[in-house]
């Protein structure tokens, strides 16, 4: 049953934890799933064990997020669902950091959302529809210290998706970023105290904004442990 | 069918908008409900057409709202979901208030919201479980200018949310503020273009925290129209 | 020498700590200053040592307020800087808070608040300037656990305080919130390491929003030690 | 003159208005002043203007940085104060925008920041003293449509600037976040009304926190013409 009113998701940036949460989940609720991530090692495992297709892509090459979004579609048909989860931690303290590492860390955090928010808006916008999902963090709302360049990408990644709502929203689009305040659950880790995230949960809330409608949409939603310190 | 991990709940501040779609939901999903107001026959009419139980009582009062909480669990059982819903638009240039109607929003936007969250605390808390969600509004976040009262009361009753989850959520209640930015839509009142929040779709967002696993609770979620500015 | 384009000020709930520090460093500029409180002998005190006029005025009580403002017209001339510094710390876990207690607890940090911006208004208004200043803390931005009935009021008077500056900015009217993130020292104690903020200097900050021009003013300023974590 | 506990400041990026207000008034009370700008004219011009020294630089290459510290310190001694300055405006919808210009703008807007905060930090940290502020916008708080690219820059320099204070603040470093919220007055321009910020009344809020005791620091502030919606 499909009660989703969507039909193809891409997930960019797809690891073991959410990534892989949310194409499992997606794909049961009868959405045809996409994965996408550099690694083709790890993309094979995910695309394995959720039964989504995978492909390999560079988040931060233009051209490369161009040719993903079309190989995507001419596989999966029109995708309507795109979520940008991608992320890479860098810390140091600031007297210490490769400026490269910086540079780098800010083309996976925001850079590579902004040329995965331009392909979907070029699809959603004439189509009057879609939803366009980030990932954020803790970092996305609180610049800690010795933690500068996650911040710097993670706050940059909630500026684009707020613009993408304000932009895309009246076209039709829903554009929301998801804060997860505290740590995602390790794949196969036990944990009955709940004080981590455990990824299906994660991913339940992305199916719950999938499903709202379009008088009450959210376009900020955190998520957190029941125990976690805010 | 109850996929709803939650068998009652009480609406103190129940009108024919969101109150009456929060109690029409609700029921619908399983729970047992009450609903509260002040006024006899506008309770009346809601409890008549969503099947709820209806409590008179005033939010402001100290002891009304112990008593509203005895009545409700001696009829409904154990209450496990609580949300507090009243509220009280008062405008005007500061120089022209009058100081009696801005102590009374305070009372009806906030006081009666610290009432309402005390009752249910001293439930919830030595049960280690229960919800106890507050309906917010444009004006908990932002304050226009001429909307003073309103918007003291607002910031007020998210100040009480926000530490509310701090203190209760580690003793397993889900404290949540849900922030309806935009208009609602009137009961009965067409818009096809869904310009206006319809009081159902607000209701599924309620459903949707009251479904959240422990592990990934929201606190704060904002509902606007797709085409809202903001 | 009076650089200060204001002549005279009125200082609102007027403890030992930033209360005098104000009352002090203002005369010090040039300005006539009158404090209220409403413990006389406190203010005795205050008045002593800042060579400011004491008015004992109760700051939650309508005609109280409405008294003080002609009260100090009558004996310094026209006021056009007023600071509202009151506030009352009330502490507790929700389900054993004093209903009683928190509604005073209000009354002192946000209803006050508005009685003294109102007769500010009615003044302030017609002449086209004047300057409003509203005292905040770590709790106007920030409800912990433990703290609701604190934040409750301080969170009601960031509002008050935003909505006047939105009402009466344009009209000529400075309106600002200090929000004092840290301990204020106590009179008389010696902190050479300054983990303690100064009340002299947080004094300064008012003064320094007093020197700014109207091209370029100030809406909210956040005061903190050095070492404070935030 | 010089009521200012610092002795010789850095300007990177610096145009006719902001830039060059800075200068003069840094100089005029009597702090040495160095500016830094990647166009040798306009360098130039405001070195002519201001009498501080000129340093040809590119703020978003790690080399020049590093280059243009130590040319400063040779030129005029120990520099006490740094202001990042620099910034670049991009507009267009998500679907036109040029990837490269994208990435030029977080370089300038952001990048830059980083790699001269590190050197800054590099300096002060051993110190133990030093001021070092960045200068920001409307849009470093909220992302307006179709400005997007500059909007992530302005977030990620807001997310740089709180970071560095919580990591350097505690070691001596006054750290702070000025936004300038509203339309920088043309050099030169008339405006009686005052509805745009002059940029000699934007300066003084800099020398303002240079005054500040490290008792009571300002981390951010926020400035707008008294005329100016919010």
């Amino acid at each position: 049953m499909n009660d989703i009113p969507y039909r193809a998701a891409l997930i960019v940036g797809a690891g073991p934890g959410v990534g892989a949460a949310l194409a499992r989940r997606f794909s049961a609720d009868g959405l045809k799933v996409g994965v996408a991530a550099r690694d083709a090692q790890r993309l094979a495992a995910i695309a394995a064990e959720t039964g989504a297709e995978g492909f390999a892509a560079d988040a931060t090459d233009p051209a490369s997020v161009e040719a993903l979004f079309e190989a995507a579609e001419a596989k999966l048909g029109e995708i309507d669902v795109v979520v940008y989860n991608a992320g890479a931690r860098i810390r140091g303290p600031l007297a210490e950091l490769d400026p490269e590492a910086v540079r780098r860390a800010f083309d996976v955090n925001a850079f590579g959302g902004f040329l995965v928010a331009r392909e979907a808006a070029k699809r959603f916008e004439k189509r009057g529809r879609g939803a366009l999902f980030f990932t954020g963090a803790t970092s996305s709302l609180k610049a800690y210290a010795i933690s500068a360049p996650f911040a710097m990408g993670k706050f940059a990644l909630r500026a684009l998706a707020q613009s993408a709502a304000r932009e895309l929203g009246p076209k039709g689009v829903h554009v929301a970023h998801i804060v997860i305040d505290g740590v995602i659950r390790d794949a196969g880790r036990i944990d009955p105290a709940d004080a981590t995230l455990e990824p299906d949960a994660i991913a339940d809330a992305y199916l719950d904004l999938l499903r709202q409608k379009r008088s009450a949409w959210s376009f900020e939603v955190e998520l957190r442990p029941w125990s976690e310190r805010f």
